[in-house]
């Protein structure tokens, strides 16, 4: 069985918008055992919209189109649908009142646009959109069914998770299956992991394939097991998962989905420890990543963005003579800032960075790319000198996960001097004295 | 004319990689006047190759193909379009010494699968790959230009450069030619946008389309003209771009590709004005923004993120009682941590946020979504209620979106009392007092 995936929009044929819809529902078919013969994008055009549907592939079954569903005159697919399956547009009194009850709690009227939603095609089935306006609608032609989402990804991830995803479980019966692992690093370049696990990788029974999915500073990988219904994938990919996570060690640092900044904040409040924040060159970065986690207030005291020399004084008390002869970019003053941060908000650990994020500011001695971490710890202080890259936006993420990190090593007991990273080019460590917080 | 982009790999069609390179190809060709008028993700698969080249509509007159040209068994573009072009595969030398060059210089040897790779359809014309070893492609088939380009981006892209955009400006003289504008705003829902510039847009000349590209906060409007080489399109879109101007008054925020923090830097730093921030919903999002624009160090000098209760008070100096009395989501809070900032960092404005961004911590009165904006000004402090939806992350961006637009408000000298936003619930002015600051 086969599936495709059209999506609907002007701005992707201009390339004013990367489609990243189309990858997510790729890879969630692929998750529910369904393969995609193609994936398509076309404009706001009804003629186009006709020839791709009418070139779908003999063979498939799953029709998703996303986009052009908004209140506005350039959406147009929700009206071409009703025509190509030869429907009329009807009054849906269940989607104007879900329509109302949106604007109601935004303390907002219901115009003549929103209103306007409310209409579709006699033959299909609404799909009701929790997070918008726009209902998504399912609709059958001689075995094919077709989805129709709104293109605002988080709509559309909502909808096919509510409805496509069991109608494909319980309608579709899909004849093979995949299960996939993932496995996160940080840190370690693709290459040098790519040679830490190469015998393992070569000797991967058939039904397993290894992904290497780089990003700024870290490396997922993906292990993937393909096969007939009746196999038992689960115990092929946890038999070399295990493998895995020993050649991984401590450099394994989630699986799943979890992203770094999830892993340190259960970390944090399984263990009752606060946080508190000193950044310069990350500038507040760091802070944003440990607050998009919900509930992070329980954990996370505050921060201060230390832009400016002086806001490094005056706001987390780093030494003035310190700043001058050593550079604000110094294992000096990143274990102040850590400490100052530490003290202001009165938490149990502390993180600071400082250092050149580019594209201007690098000298011969500290080029763009050189940052210090700093992480105070009960115990101790401690500072990192980072040597990253020419890419503002990049040493900014780098930094971060290279604090997380260095925070979550520091919560799990690993040791912390013994860190073999490309990027990693000296330690500095100071020990607390036993009076001071 | 028309042209067609089909990208060639299984790993689109699992969303295991995000499709670049069409986006940028896309913008490329309709700003050399190329008309887009369908993308397409196919795996390796020569019959889908072949379906995708048999499907092509009939007014295209140039594809561009990229992907599965590496060396590996997978890779099997090359050899389905000389099946598809009805030519043999054979040994090209240039492109041979020039495989050898690159290897030589990476101190490396040429093998088979290296070697392989100089290997062409008889009928191509062959384009050379400056950063790498799979040459590009060209053929034409009854009046249809075929380039295939490799899938590696800065590969493609500098091949497109190097030979298609030559190509098109002298073999193809484009029929008609594309101008666009864009045009932002904030706070302002897509429908309500659209009514007010309705009878506008209803009037449009027939060259004109209008669309909407909405997202968290903001609506992005795309003015596009289209049409033949000798119209003065130009004109006809400035004209209209005016008229759109004066409607959208001081709701424009930018044009052309000008994110908001870019245009809030410009204008602190000819106004020679500086920056400090407090926030807690937005737990530092504000602060990265602001610092992902290089040079931002010129005007921004810090800020306290204030995610507790008891860091409000010690880092920014909020009335303790106050916060009792008023919660922490009210505008004596706001207002205090903007005057606390800016007290602090010692600057011209300050900007604070402080509310409930979900999904907890809710209540009948201050409901998830309840945001007070303080905006501290050199003459007085003011505090914005809005009430925002329910997604946390959507909730921390419109706060954001919203506190930097207030900002271009108070250093445009635009009206501060008259804005109509739909989410903004009440405003509270302080006047500061002469001798404070």
């Amino acid at each position: 069985m086969l599936a495709e995936i059209i999506t609907i929009g002007d701005e992707l044929l201009i390339g004013q918008v990367i489609d990243t819809n189309s990858a997510w529902i790729a890879q969630k078919l692929n998750e529910s055992g369904v393969e995609v013969i193609q994936r398509r994008a076309i404009g706001d055009n009804r003629d186009e919209i006709f020839r791709a549907l009418d070139s779908i592939h003999p063979d498939t079954k799953l029709v998703i189109l996303t986009g052009g569903l908004g209140p506005t005159r350039d959406d147009i697919t929700k009206k071409t649908l009703a025509e190509y399956f030869g429907q009329e547009l009807i009054f849906h009194e269940e989607t104007l009142r879900h329509i109302t009850n949106i604007f109601t709690k935004l303390d907002r009227e219901v115009n003549e646009l929103n209103a306007s939603q409310a209409w579709l095609p006699s033959g299909c089935t609404p799909l009701k959109n929790m997070y918008g306006t726009a209902p998504g609608m399912q609709f059958e032609k001689n075995g094919v069914y077709y989805f129709s989402l709104p293109g605002v990804p988080y709509e559309m991830k909502a909808l096919f998770e509510s409805y496509i995803q069991p109608f494909i479980r319980e309608k579709l019966t899909p004849d093979y299956q995949i299960v996939h692992a993932v496995f996160h690093t940080q840190g370690i370049p693709e290459s040098i992991l790519a040679k830490r696990l190469e015998n393992w990788e070569l000797n991967l029974p058939p039904q397993l394939k290894l992904a290497y999915l780089p990003s700024a500073g870290a490396v997922r990988l993906r292990l993937t097991a393909r096969g007939k219904k009746n196999e038992d994938l689960k115990a092929i990919l946890d038999a070399q998962s295990k493998k895995l996570r020993e050649l991984l060690g401590a450099d394994l640092y989630a699986e799943g989905d979890e992203p770094l900044e999830v892993v340190v904040g259960k970390l944090l409040k399984t263990n009752h420890k606060t946080l508190a924040l000193a950044e310069s060159c990350t500038g507040g970065y760091i802070s944003h990543l440990i607050t998009s986690v919900p509930g992070s207030s329980a954990y996370y005291m505050g921060g201060v963005v230390a832009y400016d020399y002086m806001a490094k004084e005056v706001a987390l008390g780093v030494n003035h003579d310190d700043i001058v002869n050593f550079g604000a970019v110094s294992s000096q003053v990143v274990i102040q800032m850590a400490d100052g941060a530490r003290s202001v908000f009165n938490t149990d650990y502390a993180l600071s960075a400082s250092g050149i994020a580019g594209p201007d500011g690098g000298t011969p001695e500290k080029p763009v790319g050189t940052v210090w971490i700093g992480i105070a710890t009960p115990t101790e202080t401690r500072a990192y000198l980072f040597r990253f890259g020419n890419d503002r936006m990049r040493n900014i993420r780098k930094t971060a996960l290279a604090a997380l990190n260095l925070l979550r090593r520091s919560l799990n007991s690993l040791d912390l001097d013994d860190i073999d990273l490309p990027d990693l080019k000296s330690i500095v460590v100071s020990k607390r004295e036993k009076m001071a917080n």
